[in-house]
């Protein structure tokens, strides 16, 4: 089986490990990481989201914070601080640092991100083919008051995100240069020849919003012969990890996970999505998300340890396997 | 007093920290620093000689090692080589990595060498003037015989140094774009107005050599009004640190006090030096330099702790002194 799923960073990540968990030898995973959170920093080009899929399938992530890597020390960061060099909230590793270098040093020679992203794979072994949704620069950024213009002003999703901790409400998010981005080598193939599309629990707005902000692989979902079916992000009104619940307001979204479905459509209406599945506390969601005209199930989906998290790989797949009768 | 020194890493460092320990308030020390053992290695602007000066005058050098940051970790380096990059044999440490990074990103913003280095010099205090001695790329290449072609190759004197340990014969030495390099802002003045010139016990071919290939400075040296005095690097014959043996007798320059005196010259005829200072136990050699009509005295040139290298500075400044009568 050919499956293609579209992630963001830490829920996108374990999601897809514990469907790797489940799968057989034949099975080939193709993951389109998000990647419109990158930045770059100190000269370096940092891919949050590849980084994350990356380091966990590949058995190199700190399980407690769920980004970053295992066994980490803050040495360079603290001297990067005693310089006076901005930023200061960016939380950059003395082993992740050698990934942002391997990366900057091959972007700066000429080679895509998506070469990039495969030579470094080429250590970390994902067991999963992992493309980045572009190799063109988009970059979110998070528009907020600013007080003393009296105005709006912009700033980089990592820095609404990390160094504000998402405090100030959002006002809008632009994807930018997303409309004149290209989707990576391999990516609307993998969606269009996949027998499974998937949509992980990642933000439905800053992480699978932009992949398919990208025109090209959005109109890939929507024409793809296969099933796509996402997992709701959001459980019992509330996001399970992160902070998207002010995105989600300040872009007059429901948050709740009938309202994620909704956001995201069915596809025999121009969306994204044959099936959706809501956590079990979210029960009630099922027969609202079924009138848009998405196949809807509620299942366990707290990522609690391994074994919840193939379960609800399993239930993906099985929802999957009803669309595809 | 006005002072300017041209110097090498390791070596030079420690002799003017010794110089720093026995001047006065008013005195100002300007050191023009080499920069064709600099290397780009990872994406990174890496200035060996510069972090050496920089990091031993400003209180943060290994004082073991001599080279690098005290108390320094190696995992970013550990990580590059888990990726499979080249070179593994050049010591990265962790902190003294966050020095490269900042340098590569004002580099790469367009700030030239000289206001990178006294924009980190901000940082550490020196308490001298540190300029490079070109913001233009210089790079010291050694030739080394090549079996497998039968011919000879050329590499980069840090591989060659550090990468090879200074072990094949050395056929050559080319420094790279040293014939069309401009000296940094500062450094003529520096040399023109100093009321002494004192070249340290620094490595005469790769070190101090590179930094008077640069026309403009080999010019300003040779036409000051100040005395240049300089301390030898070989002490009874060998090398005090390092392994300058092999360079001095791959060029065939005698490696002793009196054949680095040689291969400078008097500067009445047309060399580099008015005195020169060698080891208690060559002071054999006395005699012969001062034929070369050099001014020449045998002192202590160990350094082997703070009270002996600020010995050593006195006596250099004696020396220049006796010279200016």
């Amino acid at each position: 089986m050919r499956i293609t799923a579209l992630s963001g960073g830490v829920g996108g990540a374990r999601f897809l490990r514990g469907l790797c968990d489940v799968l057989g030898d034949d099975d080939q995973v193709t993951v389109v990481g998000n990647t419109a959170d990158d930045i770059w920093l100190f000269g370096l080009k940092i891919c949050p989201d590849l980084d994350t899929l990356m380091y966990t399938l590949g058995g190199g992530i700190d399980e407690q914070r769920g980004w970053g890597r295992s066994d980490e020390t803050w040495r360079a960061q603290e001297e990067l601080a005693a310089y006076g060099v901005q930023p200061t909230w960016f939380g950059l590793g003395d082993r992740d640092l050698a990934t942002h270098v391997v990366r900057t040093q091959m972007l700066r020679a000429g080679y895509p991100l998506g070469e990039v992203t495969a030579a470094l794979c080429a250590r970390w072994q994902p067991g999963v083919r992992l493309l980045p949704m572009s190799d063109d620069r988009v970059e979110t950024h998070i528009l907020i008051d600013d007080d003393a213009a009296a105005g709006r002003r912009a700033v980089h999703f990592q820095e609404y995100w990390v160094g504000m901790r998402a405090a100030p409400p959002v006002r809008g998010v632009v994807a930018v240069g997303v409309e004149t981005a290209t989707a990576a080598p391999g990516v609307v193939e993998a969606v269009l020849e996949a027998d499974v599309v998937l949509l992980p629990p990642s933000n439905p707005i800053v992480s699978i919003g932009t992949i398919v902000a990208v025109a090209q692989i959005g109109q890939a979902v929507r024409e793809t012969a296969a099933p796509v079916v996402g997992l709701s992000p959001i459980v019992g009104g509330a996001a399970v990890r992160g902070m998207a619940d002010q995105l989600l307001a300040g872009l007059g979204i429901e948050s709740s996970a009938a309202g994620i479905a909704e956001h995201y459509g069915a596809r025999a209406a121009g969306g994204l999505l044959d099936g959706w599945l809501v956590h079990d506390d979210d029960f009630a969601d099922v027969e609202r998300v079924a009138q848009l005209g998405i196949e809807c199930a509620a299942v366990p989906l707290l990522m609690s340890d391994g074994a919840a998290t193939a379960g609800m790989a399993r239930a993906a797949l099985a929802l999957a396997a009803r669309l595809q009768c």
